[in-house]
């Protein structure tokens, strides 16, 4: 093949190649860099899979996942009509951009956010303004009051794990009531009880929420995530998403997903562990040298007060302790480790007190 | 909830509101109208589904899946680089529309063909012109030369089944060396040995041909397709896919794909009985004066010498029997009828020629 260009490479869409995050095939290591769930999901869900026929794998799947949606509305304490399901969270934020960024003016979301907001607006041909974070990194909601064409958010924020109140999401929200405001929650079941906008749902039918079923259910395998918001908004998605693709989800992910969101203990242990772990890390860190974020995640965002992350990051990675370092503006000194089981996060702070220590 | 738009409505994406294929839920229905392969998957999938754990849950797929890339290569005798792996072939067609149609020049496909490519193209804003099939529905060669952006047609042709022959493709090819021609072969296992054009890859690297597991291999409630094309080609498929959304297929899709690709002896024994049927249901069809094109796909176009297709399609449907009516110019006289076991063509005939009888 040679090396030159053909005339047919002209008409290619270019774009910025991307590295997905690393995932080490094989060798053994303490993985803390993709925010998944230290622990297995839910035995049901291994029994559903299973379960699955060769009737139910020749036929197309349901492309409403009727039966998801009902186990999700139940879970959620809403109607059917308020769920909206899809391929993991990527999928559902990339179809919401898709059906409600449409006016021409520029949606607004953080400078330091979930890093796909500006490639799905680049996609969909979306304009967009990023909003400076505080020196805090949090949202200064007047930010968001002046006129635009919508407004995504995490909550709690990627990748800092900062919880926005309640309090400050309902001035956004009563200042935006011409506009779609996504909140994505991929990390509130992480948060404590009460910090989701879920409670708001009623007031705002311009609000939509987004979650995944990727971190608190351990289902990133499976890709499951999904939307809440008023029956109007969730027909929307619907008459977008069959318009563009039917068949999207699988039948496994459909069973998956619908085990997963049953087994409510399950879900309330692991989430219980995770947060005992994770500030017990932050107290442990902050012993290290470390400053430590407030993160209401599943993850740490944590920044050495004198050996350089990318210092760290590297040290780690030779130590087979995988963290995620990003090289960006304003948080190229910071490290995002998620929080593992005890064990993983023994090992990584004996690691670090050793490489610390005199330093 | 009130009638009226709410102001955050205007700025909302307004799409057709389309009704994905019938998919009966527990009703016992002969169901021919979504070209499903009628025999289950090779019980080696089912094998390979049950071995997911927890592990393999809780993780992120790998983005690449490698295992079922190295599947299909070996199956298609290419090597790795050459394949592209999706959620079924909408997933690979719309990634390869947006990855290859960038030109700004209008893309050229069928009049009658796959009713999702203008779909993609509006999504995308890539402009198109679609060219009319003669009246024996098949591709007039000369209609492709002219400048284009690209090109797109399914080989068999759908809903006809119509294929055509290799030396037309070449001639196409030929006159389109500086744009890519996407070769949609959903249905390509179905037509006699031969008919692909992947014989014409060394010598076209702006070929790129889509295939699906959900027909041939029985798999379309696991949702798997792939791309075949020089490594140029695929490289930049892959980079516009891990950009926009690295993790689509899920764990049990990449394991259930490849245990289909590797089961050659179910794939040809199947492949074996479903043409056989599809021979001997157009001669029945006939003999009871349907028009039948001479489909090499796993479904039949018919019309009758006098009766009605809308009538047909409704009487079939009172009587549990689901085929596809397809209510557009030039086919309203149609019905395409998927190709089942032996007794459900029975049950069909059956029907037909009892309700077809002094017409």
């Amino acid at each position: 093949m040679s090396l030159a260009e053909s005339s047919w490479e002209n008409n290619v869409r270019r774009v910025i190649p991307y590295t997905p995050g690393e995932q080490p095939k094989g060798k053994p290591v303490i993985k803390l860099n993709t925010n998944e769930n230290p622990y297995p999901p839910s035995p049901r869900v291994l029994e559903a899979i299973a379960s699955l026929d060769g009737e139910s794998l020749r036929r197309y799947p349901d492309p409403t996942a009727e039966d998801l949606v009902r186990s999700i509305a139940k879970e959620c304490g809403l109607d059917p009509g308020s769920v909206f399901p899809g391929v993991g969270s990527d999928d559902v934020l990339a179809m919401s951009f898709l059906t409600f960024f449409a006016s021409g003016r520029p949606i607004l979301f953080p400078d330091i956010t979930y890093s796909f907001y500006d490639v799905w607006a680049d996609l969909f041909r979306i304009p967009y303004e990023q909003k400076k974070l505080d020196p805090e990194f949090r949202i200064i909601p007047r930010d968001y009051f002046p006129e635009n064409g919508g407004i995504v958010f995490p909550n709690p924020n990627a990748p800092t794990g900062v919880l926005l109140p309640l309090e400050t999401i309902r001035q956004i929200l009563e200042r935006n009531r011409d506009v779609v405001v996504i909140i994505d929650e991929a990390y509130i079941d992480f948060a404590p009880a009460g910090s989701s906008a879920q409670s708001l749902l009623p007031e705002f039918e311009n609000l939509l929420l987004v979650r995944t079923l990727s971190k608190s259910r351990a289902l990133a395998g499976m890709r499951v995530g999904y939307a809440l918001g008023a029956p109007k908004l969730i027909r929307y998605l619907n008459d977008a998403k069959y318009a563009f693709n039917s068949y999207t989800m699988n039948a496994a992910a459909i069973r998956a997903g619908r085990a997963a969101m049953e087994d409510g203990e399950w879900f309330r242990e692991t989430i219980g562990k995770i947060v005992k772990t994770r500030e017990a890390s932050k107290e442990r860190m902050r012993e290290l040298g470390f400053r430590v974020l407030d993160s209401q995640s599943n993850f740490l965002f944590v920044t050495h007060r004198s050996v350089p992350a990318r210092e760290l990051f590297q040290a780690l990675r030779q130590n087979q302790i995988i963290v995620r370092y990003f090289d960006r503006p304003r948080i190229d000194n910071y490290l995002r480790i998620t929080v593992g089981t005890d064990e993983e996060m023994d090992a990584l702070i004996r690691f670090l007190t050793d490489y610390l220590k005199d330093r």
